[in-house]
């Protein structure tokens, strides 16, 4: 009995034992879960970290008015509204503290001056007429300015100054039911909230500045590049690895670059944020006030509806088809022609967007898809021939359709090439030499090469100059996509 | 020489009355295209208005505080808190408000104890100190805020209570330097915003409530259906109209109602936007707490990924191909099978998760996509067929491109039917009679009818009840689908 007892309280001792140790592993692993996703985050894009730190000193600066006596003497209490500017107007770039610096401070003026003409107007009709009219003009002002809200123009460009504008005009039009000196509450209130957002531009300007621009175009050109990189893969794993490439790398790696084209599909709404940005953002590096912007949004539904092809395209790798041997052997050559060479058309654009240069190549749609087109006629040629009689047809379909999606692809990458020509024109992208870019590792097999060769062939295991990016994974929750290192 | 200068006198007059004539043409054209606009966003969803008034409603409700002299006195100045929470707070769902109010508040409450501490903690370190170690606790408070609010779980759910924080903790700590009674303020503030909140929610809930997760319920019926639409008209948009087809509205409706999966292809973010609220939303109509929303993303993702088949499909459409007749006639019948069969496969999950009800053949695949499956079998017999040996098989591929893709979209009609299923179950759908929703028109030429023949076979001048539905178009940029009349 007592060793009963004795077991009983070991075992509830023990017990308890497990259950803390457990606890305290669990804490523990949360913790690392916890700094394994930080340093995650900040290594997928260093600014957000130094972002952070200019919203801390941001904050810390603008909150000296509270500690400075003179500047305190001046604001008072409003001394608040700068605060709260920062917190609310400083955005991750540029174009988005401008847009909302500017929507504030312009919807407050409006808003204030309007809300002192329905105080004045009120005030004038009597003690108990005056909440009723407040209360009516608030009501219609609110009704009317939140239904503009939904005007698709606006709320791309203006919906936080709609916010703003009704915030305003109820704040200034009813405190002064309670004040009389509204006029001194309007001025010092517009400008605190001017010398917050001023702080928010300056900073956001000034240390390490992030553009959405930028952004953007980098967005394109690396959504083209992941494209080519899906067709690159795409020979190799539809058909099988040939004998002589040499594959660096996992099928982990591999298979994340071939499929990261799934990005593409869903960037519409991140491209049309960052455009919305970049038209608020004044000239810096290659990027003039008025920049195209809207040519990239074009060239992003461009891209996006050859991604829509790839996908189909991809609905048939893995699919464990049994495609004839002799109808596959003899299709191939010209298949993998064909998507390695619109990969390559692909890859020199975005290098193209990328360093805003340009080529004769480029400006020349037969010299850039050349060996395309040459490919493409091969394929057809090669389905006119006669040795496909003999072929067991429903086997062979999904062959047929891989072929006709790869010419469709071509086509999509041809409107793109139309549409990147005319970005290098508007967008006065440098003119360099053909070679820098347009060099070619080896002379495609069967293919003619329009394009003089090289002088120096470089060799297989040393890549050709438009294949060494550095390629971020986007990460589409936050809506914005790194920049690579090596073009900041 | 008079008579010189009268006429440049006219000229001037004329000019000048011509060009206020034109002014004012032009302010009419604005004016009437800005109320075409007013109706059109209100027609596009009449919610939109009756929002429009609620927010009115609520922000002159809010304002009694100031004109009510006893909550005047017991608020003071900080009732102004409570008119920005509803300006901030109320949105248009259901969802959207509460997770913002309950946002708004958690934050404010946390962060103000937070704030308090610091002040206390500042205070205690001397005259010089405290300005220092304020400077230093927002600094450091701020950058991990900001930080934090890149965790893709956090921006998703909380961003604006991060927001708040950052806000609230500067507000209270810093401006504790300048006042003592730094208790009652925040006590004073927090009960402002939770009468502002509270107002808010309960306006939103109990007048016309707009709630997100019946509107994502919509949208991903919505998109299935359309997806059927554009299956639906595709043998007549790709073969050419047959005869006995009885061709309503003109060929710019047909374009409108094919094309209309156009939206489904970047409904992406619009449907995670809509389930993150209805995560928030409490038990309402058939939609309990706990309802699978996860699963309507499921749907969406592979209702896309059949959009995307379509987009290639749609390629072909117009593309002015020169199929061999004899081809094109032997495999029109089949085709058009296959594509009507999956139409009306996804048209009817469309209704049944439209109207949450489930009859037999949707637990059964066989019997829903029975008839798609024998129109499939029947397509691969015929390209197994040796009639083709005589082909131009250039010509032939589009056509057999065609019938790949439309195979493929069959096998994602397949996915969805299983995650239908799948949502049929764990939001118990009503159990309705089979011929209620799965009436067939007429039997299909050379299928093989697995349910039986309903007594009645509708004429084909009256659309069976699956098709009467109020099909409105969504409206991408506002990230807001109206809900159809009928089911509201």
């Amino acid at each position: 009995m007592e060793s009963e007892m004795e077991h009983s309280k070991t075992g509830v001792v023990g017990l308890f034992r497990l259950r803390v140790k457990s606890a305290m592993g669990n804490a523990t692993a949360r913790i690392s879960t916890a700094g394994r996703d930080i340093v995650e985050v900040g290594k997928d894009d260093p600014r957000r970290a130094i972002h952070s730190l200019k919203v801390g000193l941001t904050l810390t600066l603008v909150s000296l008015i509270y500690y400075y006596q003179p500047l305190y003497t001046n604001f008072g209490a409003t001394a608040m509204w700068a605060v709260m500017t920062v917190v609310v107007v400083f955005e991750f770039s540029v174009g988005a503290t401008l847009s909302k610096g500017l929507n504030r401070g312009l919807a407050t003026l409006f808003a204030g001056a309007l809300g002192v003409g329905a105080h004045h107007l009120a005030c004038m009709s009597g003690k108990i007429g005056e909440p009723i009219l407040l209360g009516f003009f608030v009501f219609l002002q609110a009704a009317a300015t939140t239904f503009m809200r939904f005007f698709p123009g606006i709320k791309a460009r203006y919906d936080y100054g709609m916010l703003i504008f009704i915030l305003t005009f109820s704040l200034v039009s009813v405190s002064g039911y309670r004040y009389d000196e509204i006029l001194t509450m309007a001025h010092r209130r517009l400008s605190t909230i001017f010398i917050g957002g001023a702080t928010c531009v300056i900073v956001s300007i000034v240390v390490c500045p992030v553009w959405a621009g930028e952004d953007l175009h980098n967005l394109i050109a690396l959504n083209m590049e992941k494209l080519g990189n899906f067709l690159e893969g795409f020979g190799d794993e539809f058909f099988g690895a040939s004998a002589d490439t040499d594959h660096a790398g996992t099928t982990a790696d591999r298979s994340k670059s071939l499929r990261g084209y799934k990005t593409v599909l869903v960037s519409k709404s991140t491209e049309e944020t960052m455009a919305n940005f970049a038209r608020w953002e004044p000239s810096h590096g290659e990027f003039r006030f008025r920049h195209p912007w809207k040519l990239y949004l074009e060239l992003g539904a461009l891209t996006r509806e050859c991604a829509y092809r790839i996908e189909a395209l991809d609905g048939y790798l893995n699919a464990n088809l049994q495609v004839p041997a002799a109808a596959r052997e003899s299709i191939e050559g010209v298949c993998r022609d064909v998507s390695s060479e619109a990969a390559k058309a692909l890859k020199e654009m975005a290098v193209s967007v990328r360093t805003m240069t340009r080529h004769a190549a480029l400006a020349d749609p037969d010299l850039l898809l050349g060996d395309c087109h040459d490919a493409v006629k091969d394929l057809k040629a090669l389905l006119k021939a006669s040795q496909w009689k003999e072929t067991d047809l429903l086997a062979a379909v999904p062959l047929f359709t891989v072929t006709s999606l790869l010419i469709d692809v071509v086509k999509c990458t041809e409107k793109i090439a139309e549409r990147v020509q005319e970005l290098s024109s508007l967008a006065n992208f440098r003119e360099v030499e053909p070679t820098s870019l347009l060099e070619k590792p080896a002379p495609r097999a069967g293919g003619k090469n329009k394009v003089p060769k090289p002088a120096v062939v470089p060799d297989v295991e040393c890549p050709p100059p438009h294949i060494v990016l550095t390629v971020h994974e986007m990460a589409p929750e936050n809506g914005r996509a790194p920049a690579p290192l090596n073009t900041s």
